[in-house]
């Protein structure tokens, strides 16, 4: 009988490889931003806030990154009528913002990725150049 | 390669002039209110809360500064669909609430002011008077 | 029978003269400082934060004005065998820092000012500027 | 008169390049880290988790960054007396652990790197990497 599991989580050099991406392209946009990476435990791995980014969006920046990271898909995807109460329920973290994508390598799931920023779809377009760094889908 | 960026922020003398004028403006109309200025980080540079004001509308006010210092826009220009999944990710900070002005000075922003105890129209009011006493946009 | 209770609390006028005379002497002691006056329910009346003074002085000087303002004395003056634990039950909001100074007006006490960012000396100094500009003990 | 202050703060671009190093000399020391950078008012610039290093040592780089950041010295240099009221009265954000390093470019300080996960002379080998990639001392 099994008593362990195993987990895949992205490494250090994938999201800094990651983390560069998006910023690049944050910068090619002039869209300051901020980036949040984490691992599928919800864990930051790295954090970058472009110049000129407020602070104020590193907080959507983490929540969005959580939803893609703890629950396996793109943040924004709750029905409406539950918004709230999840929110109010894990102290707004399980935020219903665009922005958060989950990271995938050869159909794993390693983690998620979340900024913000700018609108919903420069946002998104950042962490999808985050995710094409490393050959995520 | 430059390391360094550097910001203009408001100074102490300029905030207290802002904060006379605000208090002056909203005593003139009898209407307690509290009073904050931000530096563009969205750190508190002065607060003033009037006689007869309640403790209660320090947060908005608080909060109301934070948006117009941090993200150099007017607070209450989110579109509503994303006001209360933002305010849950900032943990309230992120405010829809009218009532925040950015500070400029010869076009730099340097912070913001947020202003909350009566309407929106009475708190925008007594904000612009503090604009106008360092002769702000 | 009385069913109430008059209170008798610092006014915006009076705090905001202790803030002008506690900046001036902070500046004239080139110690940048926080500087927070309360009444004695713990409302914060009036802050300031002078040029070059850390954001993370606040905590301080508002923990020091609460001491002073609803404890009616100074701070610093719990016997240190209560101070962790005092600290824990109130989060953080009783401490047993010096600075903190309760406001004391022809024999009446109605409220509090509290200074952090220089030494406990320097924090006292300005504390009692701020005092003397409105005669008080 | 004057109406604003000048600041001058490290920009992505340095923070990156410091985060790179400091990441390179964690590595080669075997100790997994949590490292944070932060500009002059303790908004986060940039963090990184190597692996194997803990979620929980995130909360102590933070701190240790703030404290360099904000106050412009090491941490670890608050007498002992002051070190638990300070912490209750920050919210734990002014620690006195070791392995916090102002960041100080041609003079001019413009944040802070915290570093945790090690013993404190690690966690200070590791800042130290992250200052020397820029030339800062």
């Amino acid at each position: 009988m099994a008593f362990t599991t195993s987990m895949t989580r992205i490494n250090y050099v994938a999201a800094s490889k990651m983390m560069a991406a998006a910023v690049a392209r944050a910068d090619e946009m002039n869209v300051p931003q901020c980036i949040a990476i984490m691992d599928p435990s919800g864990g930051l791995v790295c954090f970058g806030r472009t110049d000129g980014a407020a602070d104020l969006a590193s907080g959507p920046a983490y929540a969005k990154a959580r939803v893609a990271a703890e629950r396996q898909h793109a943040s924004g995807a709750l029905p409406v009528e539950f918004e709230v109460g999840v929110a109010f329920a894990t102290g707004g973290q399980y935020t219903n913002l665009p922005g958060g994508l989950p990271i995938v390598l050869d159909g794993v799931h390693v983690g998620g990725i979340g900024v913000s920023g700018g609108s919903g779809d420069d946002d998104l377009d950042v962490a999808r150049a985050g995710l094409a760094a490393i050959g995520a889908d």
